[in-house]
């Protein structure tokens, strides 16, 4: 029988823009103590938008933190007090200049539950209408449209690298959700 | 024409056991300066793991990091020095006391390109022979197997719901890899 981990103290590493961590000193299943690192990071959402010609719109950036451009599905970070449905109207407009009329839930994963709290919440957005909300860190995006069925090549090959995008892009192709 | 980002300074907030963070200031592709959080972390393994009944083998653990049990494939940093294949020997070891006959690379993917620099490489492993090593940190992981096609169903139900695990299980049962 497997029992959690309990909390016994809390140590505060960093606070930043997007990231914090703190060192928590917990009580194993086994009753000893240990240090459990936690990367916090605010719930987020992922979107598979397709457009009415059935392509997949998809974004390059520069991920700093990898040091290359990927392609991805567009993705961001939920504000305090906001929904997740309001993130995804909100994020399209800015990272790929829609406003979806319909959105559907795909499913939600944890990122790094070894050490980081983050949630994505996965969406598939349709019926797209052209709409641009202008946000400073979006400005060096560049859309990239593709053929539904070309993303599966686009993971096989590898081009397609990060976990969100291949999770999301499977889930739309391959999984009826049944939660 | 997107461009890179160029690092001017890097601060390092903090160097733990499993994991780094540090601050860089950037120019942007704009030519401004930026504050980049960059969440440090060993290349990682992760498997899908079949017996000789086309069962996986997963594993259940309590993730401290977001508080509650998830069912994942095995997975485990490597270790410095060590090579994707015997990282995976050893894990599979560890965790659920298998060593592998047979190794195949799935695909791979950054975990959170967004914040960390965390790259997983994710396989396939099969003829599966026992024996295991026993290491601290898996004492309290439960072994569970489960029939290749009910793993599709336990990610619509939203069982398995970690990014890794869906990405990678999803790579298996529909990507043939091309790279």
């Amino acid at each position: 029988m497997l029992k959690p981990e309990k909390k016994i103290t809390t140590r505060r590493v960093y606070r930043g823009h997007a990231v914090g961590l703190r060192v928590d000193t917990v009580e194993t299943a086994r009753g000893r103590e240990a240090a459990r690192e936690v990367v916090e990071h605010s719930e987020c959402i992922a979107v598979v938008a397709v457009d009415e010609d059935d392509r997949v719109l998809l974004v390059r950036q520069f991920r700093y933190a990898v040091g290359r451009f990927l392609l991805e599905i567009p993705a961001g970070g939920i504000d305090p007090g906001e929904e997740p449905l309001d993130a995804v109207r909100r994020e399209l407009q800015e990272e790929i200049g829609y406003l979806p009329g319909r959105v559907e839930r795909l499913g939600g994963f944890y990122a790094i539950p070894g050490y980081g709290d983050e949630y994505l919440h996965c969406f598939l957005a349709t019926d797209l209408v052209s709409s641009r909300l202008v946000a400073e860190d979006t400005e060096s995006i560049e859309l990239v449209r593709v053929p539904r069925q070309q993303t599966q090549q686009l993971i096989a090959s590898g081009e397609i690298c990060d976990a969100k995008s291949i999770a999301a892009l499977l889930l739309f192709l391959y999984v009826e959700r049944t939660e």
